[in-house]
């Protein structure tokens, strides 16, 4: 669906968590990725742990624990001009510190800009490479060109810490099962709304929905963690809990007015990848699924071939496919509460049917039973929506033969699940479907 | 195929037998279906069985059996303005007795009628639930809806027997081989030509044919039977004779002009389902195959799951499609000689393609053999069709390894059955092919 | 592609070496097919084989070896009318001798002509029936139709030799394993330039390609043969041969300025019908496959169900049709070096890719691995194709799982082969990548 949005309560807290949010000075470790998790810690009972620099994890090592505190290029009369008081993507993030003055001829091989976009300010990163440098908009940086001869005080007052770490936020809620959803955000670049607020605030809501709900089949874990290297260090920590993901979702890119997009997961036909599917097709024409590329975000390390999980990714407009992708136009006005209320209701809906979707035997497999002396027409009627019910319960009653599940069934039914759910409920109360025994599907010990 | 349809002496045959069996007052049970049956035995060797009023067929029970006398409304002035003996569609089929005078405004609660067709009276039963009931033109009802003080005379004169019979006529022509053909035909409405007599003039006239056949290699089996309860009874006493069944078609609606259709088994894959599409693709443009539903005729009691039997559905308009369904708008002026023709035309071509359809394997499977000293050339010559049939050789001899039957060659090459079954018979006679011999096909004992 | 062609060598050479081919009277046996392959084995080290005649192959007889010295028609006055002398394709092949004078009412029946191109001659054979005929340009048949009394000499100096030979040419150039390509040309054909010459040359011009191959994966084998009798020949004493061929391709009708098309092998779905189809999807759009059907070339016998070899079939505009096909518009006019040439691009690149495709193993499955501290990011920049580079790295650090080869990687992605293999070269060298230990391919003695 991409608007207009019908306002919920869900996207409504979500805006307001993501005000708050958005102008925490993130990084990859530190201060700020700290603040987040502990702010999110008051929405859900979030767990943080910090994982030491120096960690080795897989391939990887954990980076020194970067900190700042301010950060600004001054003239010669010792304004201002650019200063991270005003906005946190004006330094490279991770910057090693320097006090110093330049002349402009030195200076400008440090500045990123955005020609195109000459009001915005880019998003960098230094990739944990020694160096530093400065982001602005493309329009000052053609005024500085205009006096080469200038010379700034350049400051940026980081520090490396080869003794911090690395923080990331967890939280677990069992279920029935030890089959566990997997729902993981990055929460580690600055004031960027939609590419990363957006994903954390719809992990929050959904495991506050996760939390109400009152039997779970299945159990839930939620990460918040710092990109790549954070995926990786949580997989690295707990790699027999990876074997126990049956679905999964990375998110990001959730609060746009652009349409919803589904990336598969590299198997490409595991539930999560079906039940997305079917909830896609079912509300925007036509459902844009991807398949699965090795590029994007934490998908890269959960479908990576050593872990190869049932795991997704969610967005509106995929990550950079929007002018505004990692820069200063990524912000509060690009990210509304209609769009992250929908991405919400998508997600919760494509849970809910993963918590229902069963596999029933038809107790009554030769020939159809008599629908009317169990009062079966009496239970259509009442229902507002009782003609696809009635529908649905020929279709759950012919392919429930073990082998079919309900998803099954509505995909070859071509409706959509609720109403083969509804049929499903109807049947089993009248002892005409019962459910098949499961292969072991492991249980809450 | 949809008209100009090409006369021919079944579709003639078919028709005046339609003429005749399309005026009997039908119903599940009752002396309209024993009549019917007994004329269609003049034609072929049917059999005809009679099963207890009470008798339990898996989930259901046969219903009493329904007898009806004269069914009236008459105008205080004694005027009978709706009457059975006009149309036996004005009677609710199965409605209980009633014999009492009655205010319009209790009357027109029991009145069905067609407003979007007020000229034609709807075809209604009770489902076996007690109650009365009439059917009329919408005109008519319109009428009578200006006079809201008259007073009216009903009568229906019904008889519900709890001793009677559910009737349904059998012939089992026996082949070479026990595997079985089954033909379906509904047989228990009231005068409707497409949506039932067409459907019982076909399957007799298939059962003319067949039993014509000299050497069958399957066995054939013909039921006419009434809809839902007919069928399961049949199965309920045929459970181990069902799964001799390795073809069928449930036939109903093949007499109207339109295009003829085919709604695949639930497998989707079996023989009657390949040999159906190929003809009707070989036929028409483009060929029109629908998949599996549970809704529709018998294939709903053949195809539940505790059966699952390769059978099809073969119809012209599929049912509910066209607009005299189920109203005296469907008459004998919708079903014609030349649809009727065609539809026999191509379920024999079906028919005669699952006779004839073998796998074979190449005598000479290095390299092509040497055609000409067979003389094959010459016999290519003199065939009307010999071009194909020159062509055919060269696909029977290349895929005939004993994994692809000639239905298969056929489909591959992207020609019609027959010049590949020229083919094979040309190769068969010269030694180039051989029979697979088969994995125990069952034979007659 | 079709044009316009780079010109390249390889095009020059080969339509040099046609120059030279195309004059000479080729038949299925005798001199010219003898001198033809003498001729080619100037270029590369080609053996002769000679198969006596009478010699059973398969379900075949080696016919008798025909010789030809003069042929001609002559008017009463003595003039030459028709003469082989100014075109091979005068006579029809494998005529039996003949020296008289005749009418024309009875040498017109002897006489072939093409009427929708009448200034061309027809190529025709006898198809080893005893007989004896003519081809002309219709235009001289029309103007020979309006003296109906005349009477002419004709003479056909042929010989049928019963001790004569098939020839037939084989190169073996052996490789690190003992699975082979096979590279097949037909060459009996007179003086026609696309379909035999073109393939006689390009396979001439693929053998010196692998022949300067310095380390070849496979084993290559040429084969210059008679259409038919001539590949019939070479499988009946080769069977044991047959079973180590694992890719090949048929080549006919490779020299002509259409764009390039790719018959796929009987089975459609072996390496080499993906590696062209690969190739041919990243040079044309769209790419021109076509599926197997059991006529064309020898890929007749070569995929014939006893052998269903995974060989394919290569040409430019498909046999048949083009308008100069089998006729001496068929000449060196329709053949053109940068055809040639890019014909030789193709197959070698088809090739190219088979010798290098492999299937691997990530050695660092879990998560993806620090690319940077391996200094693989410089590796990229330095390649003029570095992006293309670096995304084919993802693709297959995150597919090398042991199931996907490059190849199907490739696929997956949607990309050219050639930077998913020079990311699996860095990949290699950095320890990131093994090869997987292959189910026992065949190594050289």
């Amino acid at each position: 669906m991409s608007g207009p949005f019908e306002p919920n309560a869900a996207g409504a807290r979500m805006y307001r968590l993501a005000q708050e949010l958005f102008p925490i000075h993130r990084a990859v470790t530190g201060p700020g990725l700290r603040e987040t998790l502990r702010r999110i810690a008051r929405e859900i009972p979030l767990t943080l742990h910090e994982v030491q620099s120096g960690t080795r994890v897989f391939d990887w090592t954990i980076p020194e624990e970067w900190r700042i505190g301010q950060a600004f290029i001054a003239d010669e009369a010792g304004r201002r001009i650019v200063d991270i008081a005003n906005s946190n993507l004006h330094v490279v993030n991770y910057s090693t510190p320097i006090d110093t003055t330049l002349p402009w001829s030195e200076l400008r091989g440090h500045v990123n800009t955005l020609p195109e976009h000459p009001d915005w300010t880019p998003y960098r990163s230094t990739h944990f490479q020694p160096g530093w440098g400065f982001c602005m908009p493309h329009r000052l940086f053609a005024e500085m060109e205009t006096k080469p001869n200038a010379r700034y005080r350049v400051v940026i007052a980081s520090e490396l810490l080869a003794d911090g770490s690395l923080t990331y936020g967890e939280l677990s809620l069992p279920g029935r099962t030890t089959q566990e959803v997997l729902v993981s955000a990055h929460a580690c670049h600055p004031s960027l709304a939609n590419d990363n607020i957006s994903g954390v605030v719809l992990a929050t809501e959904l495991a506050r929905w996760a939390a109400a709900k009152t039997d779970r089949r299945f159990s839930y874990r939620f990460l918040f963690i710092p990109a790549t290297i954070g995926g990786l260090t949580w997989l690295s920590r707990n790699e027999d809990l990876a074997r126990r993901i049956h679905h999964g979702l990375v998110l990001c890119g959730v609060g746009d007015p652009g349409p919803v997009h589904y990336k598969k997961s590299r198997r490409g036909d595991t539930p999560i990848d079906r039940a997305m599917q079917h909830v896609l097709k079912h509300l925007s024409d036509p459902p844009r699924v991807r398949d699965f590329t090795p590029f994007g975000y934490e998908e890269r390390q959960y479908c990576s071939p050593g872990f190869n999980l049932p795991m997704g990714t969610f967005s509106r407009t995929p990550h950079g496919e929007y002018v505004q992708y990692h820069s200063s136009g990524d912000d509060l006005s690009l990210v509304q509460p209609g769009p992250l209320g929908d991405s919400f209701e998508i997600v919760t809906r494509a849970f809910d049917l993963l918590e229902t979707n069963e596999t029933y035997v038809n107790t009554n497999p030769k020939g159809e039973p008599h629908l009317g002396r169990r009062g079966l027409y009496q239970a259509f009627g009442s229902h507002p929506d009782g003609g696809a019910t009635q529908r649905a319960v020929q279709w759950v009653l012919n392919f429930s033969d073990g082998a079919h599940s309900l998803l099954e069934i509505a995909e070859r039914a071509g409706v959509a699940y609720d109403p083969v759910r509804r049929a499903a409920d109807l049947l089993l109360k009248c002892g005409l479907l019962e459910k098949l025994e499961q292969h072991n599907e492991g249980t809450q010990p």
